[in-house]
């Protein structure tokens, strides 16, 4: 069977950090398959990997290994881990990266990774991507079980999201982060808005702006230049304008709050 | 036989766009060999991607699956759709990206993509790239004839980017791009070139510039520093400065003129 | 036995270069893995693509064909080379590129690129990564031998980073280059700064700024904020500041002086 590993890094794209990893996981084995999610996750963000991760591995094939390394702590006393489930496996350091998608699970098992054996031969102290969550990973994927790597542990790091809070007529949430099209995605998750709207009509409102937003399915429902919501890809709701970028159009950052409220209001399509 | 599906997109390489469509493609076809020419499109890009894909697809393997998703109308009116020469396969948006890879092949069927069991089980209004374009092409890789994806179609929409037109003594065309290294990419192909000029000596002109640009076979006959014209490895003429970025030292933009004129004139070689 | 082809190049990664380059390698080896360590070197960036290459190579399995281009002689009188050791295989321009690896290496043997069959049917004078460089690393790949690509050559260019210098006391060395986290690496290696120091405790110092840097193993060791100097997962020292950008910070470019001095000196422990 194919066995693939995924990489989510914050190595950047520039540099030899991503290729000197890939090389370090094809020397254990070969046959590995290695698919670069992303490189570019901004510098020590912790939870920027952790949602690009938890929007992603679904998708993957069934025991495919998806190591996210956004370490700022290398070298120091946090811990390594592997989280294991049926259908997928995770390897990066204890710092909240593998938060969500443990979240997601529900059930799973989480190892400390000790086993040396399955390091790099000099581990260090700055690159552990290389010389330990790599390996680990090409380790796996050749078919070594978890409880080789360490012992079982309960008490892994968690990191969430914000969720978005009931308000009066609806929710408030803020934005997560913005995307690659300028769109604002935001902590206001599909199944919460379902629930909060029960089926009505329902626009929305960024921080720091009085025009209200309305509710769509696709970005070209709102005309061109003009703003919509509606929920992404990864089942968040996110704020966006038609053929441009929200977050400079709106100017509107990470953090600011959003709201959405269930109320018939009129607005125009294109 | 191996089979390779192919990536151009403007999701970025920040994000885990790219990764998702990946491994929606595994998932299907775990045996695929995926390459990404580039997730760097800028957004919305549709004809820097259709001339990216212009320039590289005639250098994969026979039968290599191409995707091409930018696409600013996903979720609306806009139709799926799939190409399929005796050599090479293309799914995208119906949106023109496919358009001069279109008039390249000469002959080619075109078919709309309709057939929901190829499609990810939920799709997104706002990512076919990852529950549309990808899993139909890794079905394609599978094997399933092209006919199984819904009907013929012969009205695919076409974009081109603009011609050279005919000058008194020359071409007139523009800039269509600057690459990474800021070269000025032209509209002015090679054949166009060689008919206009029938091996006559010739300079180049740029707008806003006085400077007659000497036409040239490489950089390194440009002094560091100086400018000159060549046919670049796509076919079309380009302005570059040795060892540096035109795009800046000229001051040209995207869409600005460049005419050629056949006249002997004397450059230093350095 | 899969066999790899690692790509360094300068190419950029929104263009359609590095996916021109890696469709012709698979037209000639399906069977290839190819494998981007990055195609972001800095346009021109000889030096930069060397150094990444000479700290990425060691970690790949065996037998693994790296072709490194950053070329700005394309087209010129400079060769093309094949270097060749009993481990990994080099493909490139003679440009220096491959020096700091044949430092490393000692013994090897260096090829001139000259039998134009192995190469693309038409070579564009722009472009011989994707004519030259690749094809001959597909047929490399498919076993091929190094004989057939030319005749051995003595005097490939050579060309290396600055080396630290003695100086009373300790070591003065300059940055080479400054990474994706902002840590300035130095010319200063891991050997030099153990034999200088043996085992003395150091502190270090950036040209420009009075305040001592202490050395440390790992970015942790720092409060948030604060800087440090540690030998880095290349073999280099480097200076950082943990959670932030050591060039912005302390306002250090590449090419300024960072010196190492023996001498107890008290820094505080986070």
């Amino acid at each position: 069977m194919q066995r693939f590993i995924s990489l989510i890094t914050d190595f950047g794209w520039d540099g030899h950090y991503p290729g000197a990893m890939k090389g370090a996981i094809l020397a254990i084995n070969p046959a590995v398959e290695i698919v670069d999610i992303t490189h570019g996750i901004a510098a020590h963000g912790i939870l920027e990997a952790a949602l690009a991760l938890r929007s992603s591995y679904g998708f993957f094939p069934p025991l495919t290994i998806h190591v996210a390394v956004v370490d700022p702590g290398v070298g120091g006393p946090r811990r390594g881990i592997l989280v294991s489930s049926e259908k997928h496996l995770f390897v990066g350091p204890d710092n909240g990266i593998l938060g969500p998608v443990m979240s997601e699970l529900g059930s799973f098992a989480c190892y400390e990774l000790t086993a040396a054996h399955y390091f790099h031969r000099e581990v260090s102290p700055t690159f552990h991507g290389r010389d330990i969550f790599g390996p680990v990973a090409a380790w796996l994927s050749r078919g070594i079980e978890c409880r080789h790597f360490g012992r079982k542990i309960s008490d892994p790091v968690r990191l969430e999201p914000p969720r978005a809070r009931a308000v009066p007529g609806g929710l408030e949430g803020e934005v997560l982060y913005v995307d690659r099209f300028g769109n604002l995605v935001t902590s206001i998750r599909d199944a919460d808005l379902a629930e909060a709207l029960g089926g009505r009509a329902a626009s929305c409102a960024v921080e720091g702006s009085d025009a209200p937003i309305p509710l769509r399915k696709y970005y070209g429902e709102a005309a061109p230049g003009q703003s919509c919501a509606l929920v992404g890809s990864s089942g968040f709701l996110e704020v966006a304008v038609n053929r441009g970028r929200a977050a400079e159009i709106l100017g509107v950052k990470v953090g600011q709050k959003v709201t959405v409220l269930g109320a018939r209001l009129d607005f125009p399509t294109p």
